[in-house]
């Protein structure tokens, strides 16, 4: 029997201690709007990410010179560029250079993971990029939702069930894992009207009131960008 | 518009601190076991529960004559009286007793809730009667599913999604919390066949090894027992 790579999906970064193996290849997902807005400005020819975890950092590194995306629940901080909003990671801002990129959930989730052996950036925007990838390259997965602080959200586990789902579906891997089950399950019920099921996540319901509804739509859109972003020595960059 | 009480759902102790609040009723679900054995004790007639977190905690009561219940990664420890299994709960062995309790996951749930306004032992073998009560006497209601090794699984989850389930359909509850509404979803799907659905679960296989079916059975079965546990100075018992 062909051997078959393990999936395991952790649901907030409050559990990621109880998952962490040098090992693993760790997909971070924060769907609202991290991992989505990195895809895009990588996609937008964007030469490097530098994600910073705190606001502390955030202010260094913009008297570094640095082109600053940064928020704190979902409000542009005063000292940045502009904020977290994948529209916003036009070329004519951010084509060849290096952006530093800060935000509530989804940085800090980036830097947790940042012993793993490869380290992804996964979204809905490139959804097939990340799933062609890991089944072109078979390797133990971690998927770590980056939730809303530390709690388990819908939106980063459904975006992880459809990617954990073309997984099992190529017959590289399996699962033993109940968190990836419900993912999956969860995706399953959801994507015939994924607008539609989200209308209750508590996430979607917070940010509605700061950001355009068009940029939720765009962050639970399929295959917008055919990037996959990898995280290396400080950096986020193409593979 | 008459007051909503609301639901939260904390997938495993580990995420506890994120929802800890004193006006909750938190309900403990460890529908593999200890939840479920609590709730055939007390039925079977055992005048009160001493919940018992460690092993070091077990060896302690059963030295000052309590009859001990205990187990560790689902094997007896040597000096108990007996394990975990509900079936062990019978009226010859528990009337009218004191029994020590300790498991893996359960006691140690119980014991961090211990500061919460009430807290009440839910499992599928007494759905009705958690449901019943707090429709009848509505309040904030946390619910706490003991996971397994601090990881998210399957059947406490499902376990909350059917309790959440029917406190929403009384009217009288509300949630913006989205693990209720992912609980209560996978709950919908696996409804018409729990035990189909839960040949994935994992702790599922990992117990298969050790339990008896019929006692997996058993612990998924609705309204075998129409008992309300309810901690409340280190002791459950009936509310």
């Amino acid at each position: 029997m062909e051997h078959k790579y393990p999936i395991e999906v952790c649901f907030t970064p409050a559990l990621y201690h109880l998952y962490n193996n040098s090992e693993n290849t760790v997909v971070i997902v924060d769907v609202l709007r991290a991992t989505s807005s990195i895809c895009a400005a990588i996609a937008a020819g964007a030469k490097k990410i530098l994600p910073v975890a705190t606001i502390e950092q955030a202010r260094e590194v913009k008297k570094q010179g640095y082109t600053l995306a940064a928020e704190r629940d979902g409000k542009v901080l005063d000292f940045a560029d502009f904020g977290n909003s994948p529209d916003l990671f036009t070329p004519e801002r951010v084509k060849d250079k290096v952006i530093a990129y800060s935000t509530t959930n989804g940085t800090q989730a980036i830097e947790m993971a940042a012993d793993a052996k490869q380290i992804l950036i996964g979204s809905f925007i490139n959804l097939s990029a990340v799933t062609d990838f890991l089944i072109n390259n078979p390797t133990p997965v971690l998927f770590l939702c980056s939730g809303w602080k530390n709690k388990f959200n819908l939106e980063d586990t459904l975006c992880v069930g459809a990617i954990a789902q073309k997984l099992l579906e190529s017959g590289k891997y399996q699962t033993v894992c109940d968190s990836t089950y419900a993912a999956i399950d969860l995706w399953d019920m959801s994507k015939s009207d994924l607008m539609k099921y989200l209308e209750k996540a508590s996430h979607r319901h917070r940010l509605k009131t700061m950001v355009d509804e068009q940029i939720i739509k765009y962050c639970h859109t399929i295959d917008l960008v055919n990037v996959l972003p990898a995280y290396k020595n400080g950096f986020i960059e193409k593979i």
